[in-house]
């Protein structure tokens, strides 16, 4: 079948033709209802729903939807976000939709309708709290990234999986230029809060900022260390009270595993930025920062366990062998690996408040505080943060000392 | 055709069948004179003259050959080798041999043939001085890993060239295990100087040097930054006074800068540390760290310039963009990229040095000092230094004190 786009005219005659999907609905295709729902930026998506059940039906368009035809994308991101599905299906199941059917040509994936969740970003806006959510995050940063990288995974076999996700290179070039270069300079496309721009001359100007992020781009561009999500912000995350879900990975690639650490961490901070403005005078409970401490915390006991639950005499990864040849040495190396993971995760966390800021892609949790002034003043705190991550990395060993750095900025303006 | 070994009664007639062989050799096969001269450790080469030239005929073997065929080894190197050739043979044509012929079902790789070329590790041993040599080598490294890198080359290109030796994972998998691996621990092929086992067990329990080894065999595992040779020590090169060509890239792939930089710094200097050895009592003339000064330096000036002559309104590569956004830093970021590619080789330089003393695969630059308690010294002398290397790559910020601390070992005997 060649392409085309489907709409919620066309969208149930067409998802009629696949038996998974009429025994998940139950009745025939007239009695389904179908909403477009696609506030992302890139893509359609349509929620089904029948007699017995509902699906979520995600096509590519051939172009970036948010700006149109001028900015073409190919489709083939919806094959390497399947391919990342059933990868991180087998790995964290619980963290991620079902895949119930997929189709290359018409880049449409087809997934268990999740409900009654909802984006995490918008939920922590309204001031929502998710018992649960850190630890599942946890959970599916671990298991997807450990279980991918030359600790678990024979380095043939994994260089295989590098393969397989190096044609995904369309989704890979916005993060490199989005995140890594126009931020700090006058790209087109970037805005900022009315009142940044001495910000905006002074990141530009700052020589050793932009090498710090530099040597980060180098690392986006070739450290395939794990299988990333690529994308991993509270945007693409699902949530209900007892369950958490990572969807749309589109971007997915092998890269450095800090990357996808700290972008997540970074969207917890500029919504912990953005509280003051959200609810002026109200007093943080500090529950961003419990969570943001609770993810990398547990991010990374699990990643130490995993490691620990290596099969000593398997074969393994590459990077087993030093747990292999010299168990007395093993837990050092833990330590280790996850200290350049953390230093790692500051730098990229440094970046995605930038560009969040003064790129194109901004967040909610800030756009969203109407009074202009109290929007600028969480947004030069962000700012001068995210400046700190990147060039004083030595100042944050551990999170709790992030924590005390930021919490000053979290009083009531 | 299907695979078979070739021998020195079989070659001429197979190679008989290439009309390019035909015409460079002359006459017909008859008159040809067939050698086997294969000294390395892996694959049949034959040099085949005829009345009006010659060619190299190298054919790979489905095992090791130094071991036999208890180790199996892919005949895909000789695929690689050959891939790995006609991609540098475009980007430093003077100095690899012209590819002439290659069969992929044969293993059979035909070159040029390098006459009065020598290898270089035995003209050191001899004592010979070539004036070229190290600009030479300087062209070769700056011209293949700068032109193959995200500096020069536009991501999604790149990519694919990262794919397309991706496959060679066994031949990276031999570096993984004898240069990272196997030295820190009792594998059973290691071997020593008698009088060493201090310094091999000191090595074994030394656990901040063995976590430096591991985090280089980390970035040589997942840091696919430029094509690397793969094995440029002195045994890959072959000189005249006037020329110097680098030969088998059977171990070619996607790697960190540093390793093929680090491997041929580390094999000057473990030339320079044998000379005591093989010429006792005869002060050094210092020949070969200026030579190993000139080839850092000559690449470092070349990568410099490389970078700096890219076209400034071009695409390029992605690591290009801050040049084009941003003229004022270009010089400080040439300067940060050469800065870490040096503190790569001086990690890489350090595990090379220790594996070619306590692991599998020595060098007969110290082989063949005779005397016991010479070799010993020189090695002892190495292997110090070696480890000062990994572990206060502060103390050398660039190479002139590597050979400060380096010039006491060499005092005569």
């Amino acid at each position: 079948m060649s392409y085309f786009a489907l709409s919620e005219a066309t969208a149930a005659a067409h998802l009629a033709t696949v038996p998974v999907i009429h025994r998940i609905l139950g009745g025939t295709s007239a009695d389904w209802t179908v909403r477009e729902v696609g506030d992302g930026n890139l893509n359609l998506v349509f929620l089904v729903t029948g007699p017995d059940g509902g699906v979520a039906a995600k096509q590519a368009l051939p172009y970036v939807r948010m700006i149109g035809e001028s900015w073409p994308l190919p489709l083939s991101r919806a094959y390497y976000e399947r391919l990342a599905l059933a990868d991180q299906g087998r790995l964290a199941s619980a963290r991620v939709p079902a895949l119930l059917h997929h189709d290359d040509d018409m880049a449409l994936t087809v997934m268990a309708l999740l409900t009654p969740h909802r984006a995490l970003r918008g939920a922590l806006i309204e001031g929502l709290r998710y018992p649960l959510l850190a630890d599942h995050l946890a959970e599916f940063l671990a298991n997807t990234l450990f279980y991918t990288s030359d600790l678990a995974v024979p380095a043939a076999q994994k260089k295989k999986r590098i393969a397989a996700y190096l044609g995904n290179t369309a989704m890979c070039r916005i993060t490199e230029d989005l995140i890594f270069d126009e931020p700090y300079f006058d790209a087109p496309m970037n805005w900022h809060t009315a009142g940044l721009e001495d910000v905006v001359a002074a990141f530009k100007a700052d020589t050793p900022l932009r090498l710090a992020v530099q040597d980060l781009k180098a690392r986006f561009l070739a450290a395939p260390e794990a299988l990333l999500h690529g994308d991993l912000h509270t945007g693409s995350i699902m949530v209900t009270d007892q369950d958490t879900k990572v969807i749309d990975p589109e971007f997915a690639f092998y890269g450095p595993i800090g990357f996808d650490v700290g972008m997540i961490l970074a969207n917890f901070w500029l919504a912990a930025f953005a509280e003051p403005g959200q609810r002026p005078g109200v007093p943080s409970d500090g529950w961003l920062l419990l969570q943001a401490a609770r993810l990398w915390n547990g991010f990374a006991d699990r990643f130490g366990s995993h490691w620990r639950n290596l099969d000593p005499l398997a074969e393994g990864g590459a990077l087993h062998a030093i747990g292999r040849h010299a168990p007395a040495l093993r837990e050092t190396a833990i330590a280790a690996r996850i200290d350049m993971i953390w230093r790692d995760a500051l730098g990229f966390a440094g970046c995605e408040i930038i560009r969040r800021i003064l790129g194109l892609a901004h967040v909610a949790d800030l756009e969203s505080i109407a009074d202009v002034e109290q929007r600028e003043a969480c947004e030069r705190r962000a700012l001068s943060f995210a400046r700190a991550l990147l060039l004083m990395p030595d100042h944050f060993p551990e999170i709790a000392a992030v924590h005390r750095a930021i919490a000053p900025a979290l009083l009531p303006a």
